[in-house]
């Protein structure tokens, strides 16, 4: 990219397909990304920045002026510029209603109404629907008047007169079907609708569950709305599973790999404050047993690996958890199972490691007692690290907090202050101050 | 569940969708997940085993008898088949394949052949072929003569004489089109067939980037072999996703979330022992320097601060690497710019939180000497964090070591050992033993 002249990229850019410019896009660096966007233009930018990730897309956005946004808008689907104005200020999103034509805006609102992590969040109102009582034959003719279909449609909706929703009909049945037969013989009623308000992570998982390609949305009363397909899901999922694993490291699933240097730095110091705390609370932990240290230096060299063994046995089962819950797969009942199984196997796992750790200690230090006390140690806390690694994120949940989010920060706390308190503690029991 | 009697359950069970079975059954503690299994028969046996995760379903399939295994096989897709197959034993695959009729058996070894994390693991052969010189209307009445198109069927696959890939005829155009065009007038040359040797994860982000439902898959000779559907394609994201959060934990993706008691222990232990060794080796850095810690004590309070700190740091750059990695975004040439964006962001973060600890340090333990050293080993550490949490996957990868797995472990020796290090080194300097 460096070597070849300007005008060779561009050429070679407006060949590229969408997708791989929007990608090429995340892959670069802050300085090369604005030179490389100037050069995109016309239809090209409007796809392109249907394919980017929300940060990005975000930057680019609010460069341009309201009147570019509006005519940009028309040639995106629905949700997605929902989403674009939804993260733009107020002013400029009124701009842009206020530049597009009545049909689009009216048409935009619906779908602006609705949560963006819920159902009608996602929807495209591009349904193609028909009446139960008509034959196929005169189906495949009104398909026939369409200048196209739109994109990812496996099933026509069958809606009643009063537009709610009456069944599915597969266009895999309609072309091997018999074109005599009416809609209401060959439909499929088993798929139930999705309701404007599920959340979108039960929306991925009925997709997921259920291998659908699209599926229609309903209201409260029973009215198609729009349907969702499942390219949206795709995207819901990635999130989300992306939101899992960087939140344990107290990021968002959105962050740009290349974001500049003083943005990245302003974002991670948030986190490493909130850790500072954790660490500060550790340390007053060892401060109060200053004296025992000084009497047995060992002990400072030895307290690190009870509250480790700790923090990484109580990681685990977070981690567990924390999947578990974004799968769906914690209920009530199976809950109090699952903490009896995480105590069982914190003992199971201290009992062998406090063993190994313990008579290594006593070995080098030349203190069974050092030893005795090391094992305990690691025993008690890795017990709590499975119990508190599996209660912490129910709790969160509960509390309506992100368990990948603040989950892993609090169980160090605990781990570390529970392992310095056992270690040092029983310490002082046994040597005095 | 526990209240109601067998019959009743059976009853609920056999109503269910096999999707929400195998969701049921993954939710489950292990004892009453047999109990469930038992009472599942016939068709909805296989359906269920076919939702089931990959652990879960050879636990249950490696209960059943090999003719059993080949009927069900018939009911299953080639792709899960395969995939059971080859996790199970060799005298069993072969007995299953022997009990299978001729016809399942060579379309089944024809998938079998490609490794599981390609595309012709991922693949199906349930395609439907046309010819370029066909008319739509010839191509319409054909399909009429099917009993049934296959599911996600939103193209057919247009071949030569000697079944070369040429191009695809999408059934939103086939419905809409003159039925008196051709299908070589008609159909899509643009979406370049997938080689059946290309890695899963490519796969996945070739569908995410161009929102495919399906995709014709080629091998070496542009001959088509079968196609690959966004179902499938769901479930690599979602393992892959699932892969990069639970390696970080030093767990496999495919870990059932109700595992029993000892094997979760025995799963979990591995992975306390490597860290043991992490823990270990800060432990003895410690060692090193008892002579001054025993002059000055707080060093042991404040030395889990240094650590901790670059450990959290090192995580984050970590995650953001991994993430990167797995989407693809990273290059030979935007490596370097990472590496030294992350030395930056490491330098002024650590800066400032230096300077806050140092400083309340200084206060606390009224001596500004420990107040500097502290500072200046926590720049050091959160440097040495941000570069070998840049470096350290971009290193594995080019090993072919997994950075999600393996990272997590070495970064953290890194940040132990560096911190240790240079906190109580730069202390011996300044204090002298």
């Amino acid at each position: 990219l460096a070597q070849g002249s300007l005008a060779d990229v561009r050429r070679i850019l407006l060949k590229m397909e969408p997708a791989d410019v929007a990608h090429l896009l995340a892959s670069t660096p802050p300085r090369h990304r604005q030179v490389l966007w100037q050069m995109i233009e016309g239809e090209l930018e409007s796809e392109v920045l249907n394919e980017l990730n929300p940060e990005l897309r975000l930057e680019f956005l609010s460069g341009m002026e309201p009147s570019d946004l509006a005519q940009l808008a028309a040639t995106l689907d629905d949700d997605d510029v929902a989403d674009i104005l939804q993260q733009l200020p107020d002013r400029v999103t009124f701009e842009v209603l206020d530049a597009m034509d009545q049909q689009d805006r009216s048409r935009l609102e619906q779908v602006m109404f609705y949560a963006d992590d819920t159902a009608g969040g996602l929807m495209n109102t591009d349904t193609i629907t028909i009446r139960a009582d008509l034959t196929l034959d005169v189906v495949l003719r009104y398909l026939r008047r369409h200048e196209e279909i739109p994109e990812m449609t496996d099933n026509l909706i069958v809606v009643s007169r009063d537009d709610r929703y009456v069944g599915l009909l597969p266009l895999r049945t309609l072309l091997v079907s018999d074109p005599s037969h009416s809609v209401r013989e060959m439909m499929e009623t088993r798929q139930a609708p999705i309701p404007v308000e599920m959340p979108d992570d039960e929306v991925a998982r009925q997709f997921e569950r259920n291998d659908w390609v699209s599926a229609p949305v309903v209201d409260e009363n029973g009215r198609l709305v729009g349907r969702i397909t499942i390219d949206d899901v795709v995207d819901v999922i990635r999130e989300d599973a992306d939101h899992s694993l960087m939140s344990m490291a107290g990021m968002s699933e959105e962050e740009d790999t290349f974001a500049p240097i003083l943005k990245t730095a302003r974002r991670r110091t948030v986190w490493l404050a909130i850790n500072l705390v954790t660490a500060i609370t550790a340390a007053s932990v060892i401060n109060a047993f200053q004296g025992t240290i000084e009497k047995v230096v060992a002990l400072a060299v030895l307290m690190p690996i009870v509250a480790s063994m700790g923090g990484i046995a109580g990681t685990q089962t977070l981690t567990v958890l924390v999947r578990a819950i974004a799968l769906g797969h914690i209920h009530q009942k199976n809950q109090l199972w699952l903490v009896q199984r995480e105590a069982m196997v914190g003992l199971i796992n201290g009992v062998i490691w406090a063993a190994v750790v313990a008579v290594a200690a006593s070995l080098v230090f030349d203190d069974w007692m050092l030893g005795g006390v090391l094992a305990a140690a690691m025993v008690i806390n890795l017990i709590t690290a499975g119990v508190s690694g599996a209660l912490l994120p129910l709790a969160l949940e509960r509390l309506r907090i992100d368990p990948a989010l603040a989950g892993g920060v609090i169980l160090t706390t605990v781990t570390d202050v529970v392992g310095f308190l056992a270690f040092l503690g029983l310490a002082t029991a046994v040597y005095g101050t």
